[in-house]
């Protein structure tokens, strides 16, 4: 059985979807940021990173949200999540998780995560006051350029979707006005609409 | 025909190897950062994002590397250089690139480009000291927990090998000293006896 590791609040939500709409048998195991659970040396076993999301799957422990959400989709062929006989089309699926990671989720992370990049406390402050705009020009990219529709990648439903998601699900958090992005906005609407995307905000959100 | 628009000293070098080593037909388009032409109309037409690499297929354009380097290798299956028929080791292989992409080329990106999180002159500053201990502390990870060897993913030499030999040559200019990590040296020191990266790096470093 797949088990997955995960904080609210984290990239570890998209996974999480894709797990419960792929229908997976796993387990889903909550590490907890508040007591930094995720630096202690029984997660750092499994996780060296000191992150999450991490999946246990049989041939061993992988990481990074698009690696993950790419695997889940392999691995359950009858869900086709991923359009792994068409070359560039699946580029493009693997252009848009590469896009969310390394700009739109690191400009979030200097946020809550500066520390990552610069010691001085006010260096740490300057970060934070771009994140608007920072977020807002990935957002603003992805609403103009890269968001096909009705789902991010055009008619099909993909492992984008849950990632796309989890990142629009900070926006306000984020300082970003939503109402910039009605393509996203509409979108958000559709995934919450979904039972697999409702059961796991459900366990993720749950009151421990 | 390939195009791939480039610029010396970018990640562009890694899709470059991997187009001379299955040895497609493709043209090499150099953009000159000196005078912002990866800002300029031209340019954001072929990419909106005004970053390179960008990639001119008969089907349209590609950018992310980690994107491009797949696609290459899905479309010249002879070479092998990803393995698209174990869904284990092909997630490995996405995790170690999407971590050289979303951690390692990140933590190098606020050396020289710190203005994308921060506008205090100062806090710009702050990040680029941080710079040689987190560039460090990725490839440190890299040494100890993800670098198979004698290539990173172990006995065959994947698509991950350009990519991390070319965030390696910038080592040293991150003020990381090579000494610390001697797989990773002897893997620069393997990559440049190459026929195919000796190809890509005297193109993107011959004199205009």
């Amino acid at each position: 059985m797949l088990e997955i590791y995960y904080a609210p609040n984290t990239s570890a939500l998209a996974p999480h979807i894709v797990l419960e709409e792929v229908g997976a048998a796993y387990k889903a195991i909550r590490i907890d940021f508040a007591s930094s659970e995720q630096q202690g040396p029984d997660y750092l076993r499994i996780n060296p990173k000191g992150r999450v999301p991490a999946l246990v799957t049989a041939s061993g422990v992988l990481t990074e949200v698009p690696a993950l959400l790419v695997y889940l989709a392999q691995a359950h062929p009858a869900a086709r999540l991923v359009p792994f006989d068409d070359p560039f089309a699946f580029a493009q699926l693997q252009e848009f998780n590469s896009f969310i990671c390394s700009t739109l989720h690191v400009a979030h992370s200097h946020r809550m995560r500066g520390y990552r990049w610069a010691d001085d406390p006010q260096a740490i402050a300057a970060m934070q006051r771009k994140v608007p705009q920072s977020v807002g020009e990935a957002f603003d990219l992805i609403e103009r350029h890269m968001f096909r529709g009705p789902w991010a990648m055009g008619e099909t439903y993909t492992v984008v979707d849950p990632y796309l998601f989890t990142m629009a699900q900070w926006m306000e958090s984020d300082g970003v006005d939503p109402q910039r992005f009605p393509r996203i906005q509409d979108h958000r609407d559709r995934m919450r609409a979904r039972p697999a995307v409702q059961r796991a905000l459900a366990r993720e959100f749950a009151v421990p």
